[in-house]
């Protein structure tokens, strides 16, 4: 919260005299949270057609939907992992599976979160992310209310924007993973379009391709079972051009890892 | 799903011809969650004015705040734990310790939660139900993003209602509690003045107390430690006065019962 | 805020030392909104499975569905109007045209609200309220940010409930109405079922057809036009089964009552 | 939504093959609202002190609250205008006057909203939104469930932000205001700090000082009266700095205004 820029304060706005407005801190922010994800086929066209160059598409579709209910925190302002109403949100996104330099890396083209905080530290990173609602199966320890992590149990998730239903899965757990398994998708590198139009009229002010740096990446308690997955439209949407031709495979996890800057390249 | 009154079916509101769009099921119902609370003396005279006869008041002012994080379940209606957005719901009250009948028990003044369901069913068994924002730090198994259960950690609770700050609480963890220990205001029973006003302008239909019958009540993962708590004065409440005097300790811990149904004797 | 049940005051829950955390005072309740409808004709058989005896259908599945922007105050409690966040609500409801005693009469089997009091208000007159999120276009009187009050403006309302949409309508205005004119599902009484559960398993505490009596009935600035409407599936709801064969007509109003009691009639 | 960024399409994020998901479009955006606003004086020094340079205090800390009930349109998104719940937003916002090039303008240090749209078309113009609760009195027309636009109506606006009240405001009515009269804070050019940081460490992608170009401005229905005024503390703000010492006037209306454009300088 020492940002200064002239006489006030911050590293994103809004800027006041000591920095105790402003939304987003400096990185590093730390991040930990239980993920809900559904690996799945897209039509190969449509996914293709979310890329923006030179992000080149794998072929045959590969994409998950993630679910996950997040705890954040910054090394620079205490009070987001303080306050329980700050620092958590949940958040719904589609992945989609791309090369880029030969290298395998993920592209995500829509996501939706319930927060202010994550809505723009997110935008900072290239997340292209809009208000939406999202629920998930929690997992309980004792009693009937909800599901154990057991075989057998399903945990559901679900997103909407708008009033409108965007997006259902969920895992039926099978087993744990194996060890060492991660998820696929939590681990690919995910290249972002950073964009900021200009309302004086010109290019956009910012345009370039950006994906995360981070550290400390971590999962946890990973099992895998069975996927379902359903996308509904929406007028405001292009998510339902990506609906599963196929089910791949589906996991429930912990994961964690650390932002502390980012890669970038020209769009 | 299939009481049946006349051709409309429904345990509760709304009736509909399959019974589908009845809102709280018939018990038993299933409770499963992640509990905060702090234990504390209010002014004695202000924690035996919430008291309806014949319920006795401690004399100590011995009262505990407890924000907890539900999923419920229902035998008769598995769409309750099917969708994350229905049975799940966040929850805080104050509970006051009583005497009836030279026994133990507890009276809730005072509760708030964040689910309609909940409201409903809540008022069915006399909680005196009001809305509310509930957060609730999470216990996070990887990363840095929250707190993990252990030694030193924080976990915090929030509430308001009508956009005012009513109570922040919270523990600070020591250690874990000893085996067999449940924490005193999860265990006590609590009765509740059910109240339905007559619009017609009568005495109310139904006013009398109330205590539920639980079975498979249980707890585990109890750690206990230093608590804090605020209350905040709102001008649509009376928490304020029972504002802690001393605190007394505080926990964390996962709880589950079912509510089977309901003890009655007259107000 | 002055009803005494024993040392404690409310007229109803929660009860108090001072009666100012009681969520409903007594009546007189005031109502002042804005209306939109649509009038329609489910399919008979469907209109008709909505009612209980003795309600008796009109035999072609007129019905209306209404989203309204309230106001509400009532006499006893002044903070009510005083606040913002407390009076103010929306709503939607599906009401079916009746027979009762050979005279016209509606039910409203289905209603959606997104605030605490109007939804226990509401049960206490034995609206069958669940929550839901409601929106609806608002006149304007300036600029070009919506719609003024003129023929061809269309005004929209949405209700989803559980992250679903389950109806949208819209009118698009023709001309005010001839002076006098009253929508009719504005001005028949509605007979509601109250019924409370009894948890200890016994017949329901309550159960009885109810219509409030009211007073100071007004619309004011009504325009009609025409209407479209859609029904969407929810497994939580049986809103779709009257779907709209037909579309009659339309309306958009100002609209006012005060409730000063109930008439009741065994169920 | 027929900006085309390669092969993707989108004025702002996110980026899609049709456009359709875009968040924000191209200007021109058209807004209607009803405003409550409270013209008060703060300590000159606490006012002087959320300006940025070039932006000169005027010295006597002269500034508003405004409060906003928004329906907000664009022309090359008719979804906007259509539906009921992306378009209209409520904020609050404190504008402190100040002088800029010896002319007089205003500055926006804080300001909260509750719909994502309006968030990331705010900062897209330097607007430093935060999410918020807000609330306002509405004006009825027939009946007693609200005030009528008269002498002695009071309407209060009231904002929260992670469940912390930071501020109410009321205007009670007291006559209609002089033809022509415009109230001040409504017709200043506001100076914004467009202010992008860069998640790679570098200098701020974007970092300069911003006004809308506004057209087609207007109000109507303007009454002044008598005003009050209270912030409250909050950690995540520094709003109480600017509390009022003296109350100047207040005033309700309509206003409304398109935004084609902006003017920019360097910060």
């Amino acid at each position: 919260m020492t940002d200064s820029l002239g006489a006030l304060q911050g590293w994103s706005l809004p800027l006041s005299p000591r920095g105790r407005a402003s939304l987003v801190p400096r990185p590093p922010w730390h991040f930990s949270g239980e993920a809900i994800g559904i690996d799945f086929r897209a039509e190969p066209d449509a996914a293709a057609a979310v890329l923006p160059e030179p992000l080149e598409p794998v072929g045959d579709g590969s994409a998950s939907f993630v679910f996950c209910d997040w705890s954040s925190a910054a090394d620079e302002d205490p009070r987001i992992a303080a306050d329980p109403a700050r620092g958590q949100y949940k958040e719904a996104y589609v992945a989609v599976q791309v090369r880029l330099d030969g290298r395998s890396a993920a592209r995500v083209p829509y996501i939706w979160v319930d927060n202010d905080l994550s809505f723009a530290r997110g935008h900072i990173q290239g997340f292209p992310k809009k208000f939406g609602a999202v629920s998930m199966t929690k997992a309980v320890s004792v009693g009937w209310g909800g599901p154990r992590v057991e075989p057998g149990s399903r945990f559901v998730g679900q997103v909407s924007s708008l009033d409108r239903q965007l997006a259902r899965g969920a895992v039926t757990l099978a087993a744990p993973a194996d060890p060492g398994f991660v998820p696929k998708v939590l681990r690919l590198p995910v290249w972002h379009t950073r964009l900021v139009p200009d309302l004086a009229g010109g290019e956009p002010l910012v345009h370039d391709l950006a994906r995360n740096v981070v550290t400390d990446f971590a999962v946890a308690d990973v099992w895998t079972g069975l996927g379902d997955l359903e996308f509904y439209e929406s007028e405001f949407e292009e998510l339902a051009q990506l609906r599963p031709v196929e089910i791949l495979g589906a996991f429930r996890c912990s994961v964690a890892f650390t932002v502390v800057g980012a890669e970038v390249r020209p769009a």
